[in-house]
């Protein structure tokens, strides 16, 4: 319910058309469906601009059916099923396809599948991807099927690590003219200040998991992020490609 | 043995019919059976006023079963085998069993599952229960588990994120008109703060390991709860939902 | 705004005598007075049914004073500045007399002062607290005086450290009779876990800084206290005496 | 040195009116100052966009005033000092004015100065600024002063808390309006989540070493914001009022 | 090779009947076996007083075969293998018997097992080990097999945490009268400060990882016990059931 | 209250002697003086054979000085004030003086005083102290001081860390034939290991804050300690050198 | 492309002889190969000196296929898989088999598994490699392949761990006759601090992850290396033989 | 006591002009002087090639005087004194100057003194060293000073950061050409990766505790050095400026 519905009905309220009781019963309820085990924001796109996301870890197979379902029933936009499983990819495309959607699109890389139905129209805006290795694609991955649920068409440069700097030097002009950027990148995470060192466009840092021994599952990566000597870089949580995608389509509106 | 009975041993120790060396043995022994692996506290139901629970893990089933069938024929309360995997839950139920009792009631969340047996009687209080997120059910529901074993029947508001505040407002009379709330959250756990913030009833907080990367495994729920602005939330371990059950036991006695 | 105002300021809409915008402007607008600094949260005793608490540190004399001034005037409640110190105190209490108001109760211990404001009438709740060292005392005087504003009386056993235990069972019936009892430790904290083990009242464990190497500035007890083998043992933050009082007065709401 | 520049640099080696050895050096050096302790990098405003800032921190007055007087002379744009303690400030103000500059602003918080020369002309983008609590301060108000350097008149509401949260409602239009929302918070930081949960503009996340024990000096808030619940909300590292305000020059560019 | 039998040689030496080159060579080489991949130590039992133990995991079950057969046949004291999985148990005995050997005893106790050949004789000291719960016992048992390797024969009290102090108290006069007291407890470690309290013995305090959530795997405990209120507790690593019993070995002597 | 006396007081509520309120009343009652802000425990030396300790930091003078007091009174074994500053010092040492006692023995090392009344009659056993760095001594010291309180006159051999060997081995006999070695060290603390590896008899370490960075206030030292190669080698809180002594009289009791 | 590389085509364009359009076009791009998911480094080599080495974990096996085809075709030097799993090996050694190399030499050890082609031809610097222990072998077993790929013929010294210091002692002459030392060791690490202590030459520590509690996954050597009394010594990650020979390459040069 | 030493002396014994137990006493003796309070290493020099230095924190001006002024007499290679205050430094040099020694060279930087006699003569070697930021001069100055004692003079290339990379790359054939690269930053420490990745030198990356917030004192450099995706970048403890010196100087010999 935004502000022009409330002020309706208040209106309707001034007007005696609508009983005092029924208005404060409807100020409390912006809408929702109440699943029992989960309750499904129809508000979220229109409050917050982003698509509905279903995240699979600790659902049911029927549990990421059923929001799926009920989101691509109710609301008219993007849906996302995130870090799903061989069986919740299953159940949840079933359930698109018996409630008279398409099975949607499914991204699959180092395990993670992202399933997208209905994706936003073609976006003009230059979304640049970048890579420190190879072992943080299926991060950049994720994150390019969000940013694929917004209309964006990502530009993705992998494997430019700043042992090499050379690599990246020679897309330089991807990443320079970029309207955003996202930096992927494990171990010590330095490409995110270098990128940030080269451009003037926001960048977008997403610490992963890879490397061994004292990368410590992406912390070093992250803690590195959050330090950088370039200024305002921005960061989000270990390998959470759909984050970035999410805060570049805040930037991008 | 309570004040009272060890005034009456030491009257009976003046009054000559009882040897000073066997009050010197009962004043030392509170009752307990030695099972070899484990002292079952028959005296802390009296003592603590709760029941009496069994942890599954690092027990053989063997074990549990031992444990509770001791606890099912000495004591007369409320007995609870707790985070009990199906070989643990099997034997324990088969061991109820032959000793005359009915085989309790299983709880099975998210791979953990609570049995129960002669819960206590039902009572007035009024419980809620609120969790951020789907994943938090299986905490969520030990908790409720535990809490029945209790007498009690909390009412459950599942996934109440912050990220989507009308989806708690909805409901926000359940929670400002219970006698005690829990919130149960992982990632950041705001939840509890903002419940916090609109109640005036007792607010315990469970932070859960859902969520991953920066969420380490529910300590960065954990420290948030901990640290929350919203004054007199209690804080208990890491998807603790038993422990948050007890708690609330002892509030409302 | 309760529930009966909003209620009845819908009628007043329904009824024609106030302008659908003025109620739109008041529903969103809960009374709080804007300091520019500060915003004073006149609802939140009411809401919350806690006192109003200035928090000192992070804040100016003068701030500390406007605060305080704003809140004993446009209030009646009790009113708390917590962890302030001398200048603080100073401003505040003149601003207080200036006012017209007594200049408060100062309980001060360890560095840290703690003044108060119109204490809330007597209570007959039974509030005990236990230390396990002279060094915990600064803390347990803290949440000592933010329990006196709610009207608690509570009774303090200091210097009950497990390593001698029979200090405690000395008082044991101080604490096995109290309908709460706040535990305030450092070092391991293990005395939550005894306390917790002989009573069954609600615990609120209170890990402090006390303690040097290991103790990690109270890291050590805080995770003690949370991982406590005593059921139902709820733990708030690091020297956080005013949080243990607010949740002691809501639970003997 | 921009590509056109470059291209024109190789034209003349081809035309033969630059030998190609003084090509050779040119490319390998971009615009700085070599100032023995610091190499002032007159290139970032052209390659990031931002104005030059002095860390103040590690650097003795002298140095402070000498890199702030490169700045000014060969640069044209803004240039900050940041974190800079008295004597730091002094050193640097009369610097400027001996090489025929103005003195600069100077905005002192919490014991943190920020001194800017030559602000940007003003821009009409909307940036919101919303903190926690008092003690958010002097973080937010760095945040300010860098903005101020871009051109940018930020709002901000101050203490804006969840335990209360009618007070950040009251502004909501303030912050759902926004261009671009910086969220500064201590403690918990659940401010950002529920921020990132009304408002579809970009979220910056600034922790904060606000609060004590379990807030461990800004960790709490840092991880608590990085697991929001909110999605896409981006993250700076703690106390870094400085690196949001660049985040927010990079995506309002 | 101790000081006597330097001294014999270097009189060699002097009387002619040894080389100088050849004490040269001696001097630098104490007795071990080169096994390739291990330094069999045949030489610290005397230095140390403790018997010869395989460490198990990171070895092939050969090559511990090869270690416990080198060392039955050259040394002659106790020959421990510890934390050996099935084919690592099979294999040693297997050498063992090959070798002449008996098969040696194996103490077998939530998933970890000990395999002893020729324990010492039996020694008189009373040593005393208490658990804090049933999920302890592996560590204990551990402990208990090489505490039987240097002849002790230790008595276990089970299952006697904190929170049920009777069943500890109704052992007490075991745990005073010890020679030494092993505490084997997970969650908050709270018993050794118990212990710690009651005995003039010496404790030492083995955390282990039994515990979830906060327990951090044993840190909780470790902390918990390096913090003890009781004065002169010592500590060994996370689950280091054999430390401890050397530990107590070395202080038996 | 030993056994003994516990058994004959039943005798005289047997005998009619004593009225068995008056018995309950003692049992609840072990010896223990309540100044209020500390219960001084008369009983301890009984419990576990330890002097009381007076721990300074959070004390204020007069607190100091009363429980030295106390102690010194009603005591007559060694009494200990550790950890104290100048002020507490001498407002201790002033208390014993008007008390009728000599006004102790001053151990200053490093800004940690420790001060002696009473120490016990010598004992034979040899006790062994190395350190690795002269940044060490001062925790030695406080070890040295309580030892002496025990009435043992440990052996100090300063600055023997492990990157210069032959400064150990030039005194292993020394060691070796120590009948218990405290170990202090800071940085790695790899000289537990080593003095662990050449010698039989107990060895207690202590790690210590020296060293700075990757040593993280003895952090570093402490993991070193509890990971020893060397078996059987126990660890105290870190710069716990009273802790180390305690445990060495335990052992050598 | 190299300094003179550079100097020649800029002579070109000044010559007329390559249009300064494909100078900045070269001028961009340094030789790497694009294979879509992985930008091979064609220059490290030269640039760094050291061979190619594809990091297994995180690569598909066809992936693992193509870059090491793609570097024996384009490359001439050495090229190393590490870390590869057996799929990920028998797929590089057809890749390679197919485009006509020989199939490699396969280092496997603990589960590791290192991949050699086209080793550098001998070299005469001594490299010695020193393990605390047996379950140190796979990190050694790596730096041993990796030196290999060097030419260099590194002499190992097995489990030397400080306990038993003779057995260091023993191989003293190989350690301080190398011309660089490799110590691999796990638990506290100590052994590097006294291999520094007796070596003159450069001391590469590698932590390992070998060790359990509070050894911590290998960071409490990681800690205490990086603390070592031992002058001079430096430390890679933890369990990174890889990097430890390519630090010993760098330095051997 | 070299092996040469060794070899005559028992040849001594072997000729009878030296007894046996002569001989004995000198094997467990090399070189050291026992100060009481320390034992100076007059071999370390020999065995290690390393100069004496004395670290300062944690001793008294009078002990930094007695070490310095007996390394002077009795040794002659170079003498440092390390992290000194302004006491420290009088008094060594004073004491220098008795000895009929001159009062060395003083590098003073950032609150850090480094004091050096009798450096030795200069070498060849070209030793490079950058720093990322002016804040990391104090710990770069530090390994120069101590770099001088071994007849280095480093090039010292200062604020060299990422975020501009064009510094660096200014300086990039001082870089190339070294024999060995010293990186000396903070933050989050990338530059270690990118000079890695351009030079086939040895690098020794020192993180530096320059920066605040997430930098956390150095531990974010530290990681991400440990954890760089250039091979074989070395690293030394944090602000350890003489750990990277002596280390340059084992590999320069």
């Amino acid at each position: 319910m935004d502000e022009q519905a409330l002020r309706q009905m208040l209106g309707e309220v001034a007007a005696g058309t609508r009983p005092p009781d029924d208005a404060l019963r409807q100020i409390r309820r912006l809408p929702f469906a109440d699943l029992g085990f989960a309750r499904v924001d129809h508000h979220r796109r229109l409050r917050q601009g982003l698509p509905e996301a279903v995240y699979g870890p600790g659902k049911s197979p029927d549990q990421c059916a059923a929001v799926v379902a009920e989101l691509l029933e109710r609301d008219d936009g993007p849906v996302l099923l995130t870090r799903a499983d061989d069986a919740q990819v299953k159940a949840a495309r079933s359930a698109a396809a018996e409630a008279g959607h398409d099975d949607g699109t499914v991204v699959s890389s180092g395990g993670l599948a992202t399933v997208l139905w209905r994706p936003a129209p073609p976006r003009e805006s230059r979304v640049g991807g970048v890579t420190a290795g190879t072992a943080d694609l299926p991060v950049a991955d994720e994150c390019r099927a969000v940013l694929a649920a917004y209309g964006f068409a990502p530009m993705l440069l992998a494997d430019c690590g700043v042992a090499g700097l050379h690599r990246l030097l020679a897309s330089i002009d991807t990443v320079a003219s970029a309207d955003a950027v996202v930096v992927v990148a494990g171990m010590e995470g330095a490409l995110a200040s270098v990128v940030g060192g080269v451009t003037a466009a926001p960048v977008v840092a997403v610490p992963t998991s890879a490397g061994y021994g004292a990368a410590f599952e992406g912390v070093t990566a992250l803690l590195g992020m959050l330090s950088s000597c370039a200024s305002g870089v921005t960061v989000v949580g270990i390998d959470n490609g759909f984050g970035a995608a999410c805060a570049v389509a805040r930037l991008l509106r």
